[in-house]
């Protein structure tokens, strides 16, 4: 981008489009591509730091920077980043397809980023589930090119009732309400595009979101948002093939403001708390429309869609809906479902456009993302008894199949999503994402996202932490150190013992990454949580663990989850690990498919209605067991016959 | 208001309602009826200027201030004005019945303030046509009381859910639309009236409107506007019984950017011309409201339904809408059909829940205002044919009856409302309304609104005026002075003569009130291209003017127009008086009828569907026959035989 652009001009042909551009001599394939429309994956925007814009060298000369980003395998085959490429003839380029489904895995599992830690592959096995490529493109927000007919002296009848003419004789669409914001301006575009407009309709609605004059047809995009307590993740869609052109996340600025939705709801009971709230998750949202669009080029004003999935008190917020009547018995949302909004109403600045849906709650505690990650994940269709947990900042549940689904929710806490854990962080690049602990050295082993340098702990660390430094011996099952151990990785500090993870020396932040007692605290409760939701669930409806057939984990861990360092402390039951799928989040692959196929949205509804909703708020069991689950793996071992098996094999284990 | 309130309290029982509310010695009659909630007309505001809150004393003892507004017979029969009157024993008062009619026709004709001035009184008859007592109140908009189940624990719905099962199952509304406004406020509002709430519903659209806590259906306002190009009107309209509860009227603010249509257009082109238009009618509705709200005590939030009515262009300019290819071939606006808009996006800034609707337009240059003149006036029910003029300062004519109507516009200027003419203004107290000129010595007889000093001339006597400057030889046919008079009214200003109506001595201005020879001009224009509009309509469609069955004559002249003076002049065509009707200010009580009656409504939007419009611009004959009635009556007098007579009578007829 920096390199003077010369007059000198190089053609370049991309594969398999087949289509050409000229570059300028000095000028990067990125750059030219963008401009010239063709789209290649990119998270750092051609800067040169995330390797996503590979592509092919088929034939031509280059000059190149090198790069640390590519594998030395890649370079062989000739693979080239594209953003740090200049031409020096013309070039035949070869653009790796980006399929729907290989766009999700990035989201929810990065294959390639997995070390080859003695993890079970298994864990792998579910991510075919979120495979839409056979899903129809048919967007509730569709554009469509159509004509007018011009006035003449003696049939000058107004331009809005021509307009509506059109709208019935050419798409069928009666009585279409045309809000005041496009009357004021159908004059205009009728003439500036010499009567041929592109229109955007919402096809159920009926609701006119949008006029232009000429053929815009190809401009059309959506969004599908998770708003999640914790983080907040957008994906940027092309509504004309469904395909994600590139998602961003970022923690929900409302963190500041409380860690939980119940810190949440009291703080939005103070003043003007409520608004707070509001402009908190809006500006992150904002800020996030802002990153996609920029990346992409992507004119915000074309946004025309967007579906958000948040559980209900998220929801709650972004429309600036107080849920206040959701903290007392009897736990009363204002809302389930939310009517569309426009986006100005619910002041997101960027997307004049876009109608904003969300994805209806299945009950107070049960929200939106549970009934996008069940539509994704089809639980409905399912034969097999399933367990759906999705492992937010508030732990929500789901057992059943085809015939039943029952659902409940447990307040995990934001431990997993970095929450109330010093050195925890979001499963993004820099975070460690895997743990394993040498049983003789008690050093650690680790796989950091994007393979730099650590700054802290992400979820799924989290739980393989918690497992291994109990399957070492470092601490006991009630989450506290073992204070006989001569370890230059254990600080048996009085107040605050706690476990190195990396050393200063090897850490982006220059100082130690630990895991504090504190810390591992949080984290019990957040398991102790899960594990009592499951197992009180399963005795409502009359079963044990032992008649879950699949279980489907989503949520923001991470890439992955280890499932034996799950059950390993108690968080998931002990069965076995082939019957565990983890999905990643399930909440905005969802909300992608609702934005890319209105039947699918329509599926969402029902499901979300079909669920019966069973309250753990003072539940007696549950508390029995959220306090015997407090225990590394819990207080009767027999529950987890595995773990005894194991921690008997290291002589670890102890008849209490 | 002013006086000290001591607690010694009276009994003040008000009939026909035989309501008893207590009364603080020291306070009025008045001001006590108003805190009670008992409505008592006033157009002062108790101020004692206003003479509209006359009660009868039936009996009991008062304290008294003198008042000329109250005529000698109505003191002798008991009556006292209500703000003026202090109790000094219980009281009993009869309340004088504001029938609709009644009120209507203050608005239109007031009929003791006609001075016994020789006119015919022939246009009074058809007032009666406006009376709309048989009209059942059936507004668009209503308030119902609906019980909202409580949540329980396990039966924890939502509250909008419980809301929408009681609409469905008390209302028969489905699939209820409910506003973000209205979400953000369900769960206060349905605890505050302890599951009891009152909703404002649209019964056309199904829309909620508003939500309120307890039972508020006796609170339920509407506004008719008639949104004049110089004139707007308010009426405050209680939708529980129809009734007008007062009314108020000021210039359209616009005319400081521009006098008429084709001016505003011009102005709305340039620069944020549009939104200062918009800003300008706005901002006069607005300060009506206040000002009827006050007036009544009525809370502005309590308004949920306007109906407006005004010509195609001030429809734009209140939308925001601009009417800019009005100005140019083939004249085609945006919208003839506005669909119902907020008050916010109009930003009617004190009625956030009023839903304001928009009379339809027959075309590009036929308004709103003129569907709304035929709804009250009927003209598509009568068999004769009838010519209805509506003349405003853009002259808009029908023509037709039960079987088919055609229309027309021209522009006649603001002349007859006070614009273009030095010392014009509208019918308001302190106008000149009605001028009859002595032909011995020249001197004027005028009748002033409100029996007041004279500030300056209305439009009804501007006609008059015309007519007899003319018929006494003061002005020649071509609206020129006759320069040989001595007469100490008529002045011969070589630049611009001018004829003296009240002399410096007698006026509210300590000046002369006069009209001149470039105001002359002016209103000669305006007749004319009233009459040359009347007959080429009227040949349009292959008749003349002795087709003509009955002749409606609609507009803000003022209380009532004198025929005899508008056929002298050459405005209306010379027929029998007897086939003329005066209506007053239709538009505002066309929107009235619709405001208080949704099947009226839509009466009227058939009516605007099934009007033939025929253009008049660049119609040769409509200019020459322009050009022919720059003369008084007309270039050939023929066409005006009543006329030549009464000049042949006079001395007057020149042979040309
Ligand atoms: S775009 Fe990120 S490395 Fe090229
Ligand atoms: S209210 Fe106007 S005189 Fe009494």
């Amino acid at each position: 981008m920096s390199k003077k652009v010369s007059e000198k001009r190089y053609k370049v042909t991309f594969l398999p489009e087949n289509k050409s551009i000229y570059i300028f001599k000095g000028e990067t394939i990125f750059d030219a591509s963008m401009n010239a429309g063709i789209f290649l994956n990119s998270e750092c925007g051609g800067v040169g730091t995330c390797g996503r814009c590979k592509v092919l060298l088929k034939s031509g000369q280059v000059e190149k920077v090198q790069s640390e980003l590519l594998s030395s395998e890649d370079k062989e085959r000739g693979y080239v980043l594209a953003c740090q490429t200049y031409p020096k003839s013309d070039l035949v380029i070869e653009v790796p397809v980006i399929e729907i489904e290989e766009a999700v895995i990035q989201e929810g599992l990065l294959a390639e980023d997995i070390l080859k830690l003695e993890i079970t592959e298994k864990v792998l096995a579910g991510i075919k589930r979120l495979d839409i490529r056979d899903v129809k493109i048919l967007p509730r927000v569709v554009k469509k090119l159509i004509t007018v007919e011009a006035p003449l002296i003696g049939r000058s009848s107004s331009d809005k009732y021509r307009l509506e003419i059109a709208l019935k004789q050419q798409l069928g669409l009666e009585d279409c309400f045309i809000p005041l914001e496009i009357l004021k301006k159908i004059s205009d575009v009728l003439r500036k595009g010499n009567w041929m407009i592109t229109v955007t309709v919402d096809e159920i609605s009926k609701d006119l979101i949008d006029i232009e004059p000429g053929n815009t047809t190809e401009e059309s995009y959506g969004l599908a948002i998770d708003v999640g307590t914790t983080t907040v993740v957008v994906y940027l869609v092309n509504l004309n093939n469904g395909k994600i052109l590139t998602s961003a996340s970022e923690y929900n600025k409302q963190i500041r403001a409380g860690e939980d939705v119940i810190s949440r709801i009291v703080y939005s009971l103070k003043g003007a708390g409520l608004e707070v709230l509001q402009g908190l998750i809006v500006e992150t949202i904002n800020e996030l429309i802002v990153e996609v669009c920029k990346r992409t080029s992507v004119n915000p004003e074309k946004i025309h869609s967007i579906v958000c999935a948040g559980n209900t008190i998220m929801t709650h917020f972004l429309h600036g809906v107080s849920p206040k009547y959701l903290r007392e018995e009897p736990y009363v949302p204002v809302a389930n479902i939310f009517s569309p909004v426009s986006s100005k109403e619910i002041f997101l600045e960027h997307t004049p456009k876009a109608v904003v849906r969300s994805a209806p709650s299945v009950a107070s505690y049960v929200g939106g993302d549970i009934s996008a990650g069940l539509l994704i994940s089809k639980v409905a269709e399912q034969e097999k008894l399933t367990l759906f947990l999705d492992m937010g900042t508030n732990g929500e549940l789901v057992i059943g199949n085809s015939q039943w689904m029952v659902s409940t929710s447990c307040s995990a806490g934001p431990a997993f999503e970095g929450g109330g854990v010093k050195d925890g962080m979001r499963a993004i690049k820099g975070a460690i994402e895997a743990v394993k602990i040498n049983p003789k050295t008690l050093k650690s082993s680790i796989k950091v996202i994007g393979g730099l340098k650590p700054k802290g702990i992400c979820g799924s660390a989290m739980i393989d932490l918690l497992g291994q430094l109990y399957i070492t011996g470092i601490i006991n099952r009630k989450g506290k150190f073992n204070t006989d151990l001569n370890s230059p990785y254990v600080v048996i500090d009085k107040a605050n013992p706690y476990y190195i993870i990396a050393k200063a020396e090897e850490t982006a932040t220059k100082k130690d990454i630990v895991i504090s007692e504190v810390d591992l605290d949080n984290l019990i409760r957040a398991k102790g949580a899960v594990y009592a939701g499951i197992t009180t669930l399963l005795e409502e409806v009359g079963l044990t663990k032992d008649n879950l057939e699949q279980i489907f984990i989503a949520g923001g861990f991470g890439h992955f989850i280890n499932v034996r360092n799950a059950i390993i402390i108690g968080m998931l039951p002990d069965l076995p690990e082939e019957i565990f799928t983890f999905l990643g989040n399930t909440s905005v692959a969802g909300a992608h498919l609702a934005l890319i196929n209105r039947d699918k949205w329509k599926e969402m509804e029902k499901i979300s209605r079909n669920i019966t909703y069973i309250e753990l708020f003072n539940n007696n069991k549950f508390y029995e067991r959220y306090v015997a689950s407090l225990f590394l793996p819990y207080t009767h071992i027999e529950e987890f016959p595995s773990v005894k098996k194991m921690l008997i094999e290291r002589g670890l284990f102890i008849q209490e």
